[in-house]
């Protein structure tokens, strides 16, 4: 089986919708690409920091989804990362109202030996540094290597998040933060701009109208499902990006044909995460509701115009 | 050769974008409707009115496409239907800057009798009282009625749309437009709304994210091809009911698989609409760019994972 090395927030999240809020649960980016991974056939570890605050109910969760956690260091008298926020009526924008870095503020990433080979590596969001830390212990180049960012990073620490840009395969954006990042509103102008930046494939998340990915001048777009209900948009991005680089770590191809499967693959998954609060839904999913749904892709998508 | 009847505008635009403006050109819905229509085998008529003002050139030019105008209705000392438009910097939405119904005000609207047995009726934007009336003369049932609207109706005339909206096959709308007409946020809930009214079909048209087609539980979704520049949107919703309209009366099936290809041929002629100001790009534009397009809507969506 193929490695993923997974990088990112293990966290608490407090969220409030039109529909609801929560307490402090269970988020994090390298929480929501493992869970989502692990739809796949594949050997994969967290690289990431908690508190001694964070329940030994959900290390074992992510345990019990084969997920290695040795690379997951626990802060003795440390407080775990916690974010919330607000969600406008909408859903496509919200508040942050609340952000404490705790342990995250002097994280000092360690990748655990066996995974230090691993095929493909998932630079999930956290700050560049760390990121190009992780990518400094790999003993093997990874076949390849994906970043997902934010516009945080941008703001505040833009001349290291180029840096780490410039080394990575693919890089995964929403619309707004490929604007900001490139300077270039129309898309395809971002695009080929973020290309020249160092990655050859270029994803932008569109939330709830869909994916594109951008190699040279080729583009394949992916939709959102059209769903009755969105009930929380935290984690679709990065269930998305844990969908796309799992489904390249088990079929070990990572040509623009495959990639296009693994943006559907990654769509799929995180049609589900927007289903419930948080995690709540992709604990509770089986693989075979996600084959079921994958087939209604298939119909929302292809055609048969003959040429 | 199968028949498709047009009802819609035949108007003079006034258009402001990011890029420029323009002087009176031509528009009207009926116009785009029947020029990316004519990129089908098919014989097809305009039904609408101008003024004595209105270019013979214009005319020809319609003719030109093999589009009967004899139901094109000259009204001596009448001024043509009047419109002026600035977009916003995102070309997402616009302020109406002047409005002048002029010849349209009393139109009452007359089917030449080589059409009243069309195949196809394309009922574009108008009055809903002049679309009924042009169903109302119909001599045969056709295959398929198409009806395309906007918000300016449901605001002034919703008793009368609701009427004309029971009568037709399809309905296709943007994405605010299904918001008001059903009252429902999500456009899941909308089309489902909106079927109870009548229409089996249900397009919604979000402009740069796409089209959805709803048939009952069948969800289709084909979108926009991501272009370096958007120029002026103007007559984009038109050019791809023409194009929907246009696919379906050459090919003579009204299956839900075959509407999927007409959406896509609706989209591929779109991309091509909002290149240049108004009509411009429509009225240059060659067969075989189209067909080269439409590669590229393939090479946009379709993927090959094996269920």
């Amino acid at each position: 089986m193929n490695k993923l090395l997974i990088v990112g927030t293990v966290a608490f999240d407090a969220i409030e919708t039109p529909f609801g809020k929560t307490d402090k649960i269970l988020g994090g980016a390298a929480t929501y690409i493992g869970l989502s991974a692990s739809f796949f056939n594949l050997q994969s570890a967290i690289v990431s920091v908690v508190g001694d605050d964070f329940p030994q109910e959900y290390l074992d969760l992510l345990t019990s989804r084969n997920i290695d956690i040795s690379g997951l260091e626990v802060v003795k008298g440390g407080k775990t990362f916690f974010w919330s926020g607000r969600y406008h009526n909408d859903l496509n924008s919200r508040d942050t109202l609340d952000t404490q870095l705790n342990v995250l503020a002097d994280f000092q990433p360690k990748v655990p030996q066996d995974y230090k080979n691993s095929d493909i590596v998932m630079l999930g969001n956290l700050h560049p540094l760390v990121q190009s830390s992780v990518l400094d212990q790999m003993e093997k180049q990874p076949k390849l290597v994906v970043l997902d960012t934010m516009n945080f990073w941008m703001d505040c620490a833009l001349p290291e998040l180029l840096e780490v840009i410039k080394r990575v395969d693919v890089i995964t954006i929403n619309d707004e933060e490929a604007r900001q990042l490139s300077g270039e509103y129309s898309l395809v102008k971002a695009a080929a701009k973020i290309h020249t930046m160092g990655p050859k494939y270029v994803v932008i998340k569109k939330g709830e109208h869909g994916a594109l990915l951008f190699h040279n001048k080729d583009v394949f777009f992916a939709p959102a499902l059209p769903l009755e209900e969105v009930f929380d948009p935290t984690g679709a991005g990065d269930t998305f990006a844990g969908g796309f680089a799992g489904y390249i770590t088990q079929s070990e191809n990572i040509s623009f044909e495959n990639m296009k499967n693994a943006i559907i693959h990654g769509s799929n998954l995180a049609s589900f995460c927007v289903e419930k609060f948080g995690t709540e839904k992709m604990v509770d999913l089986e693989k075979s509701d996600v084959s079921a749904r994958l087939k209604q892709f298939k119909s929302l998508t292809q055609f048969d115009i003959e040429l």
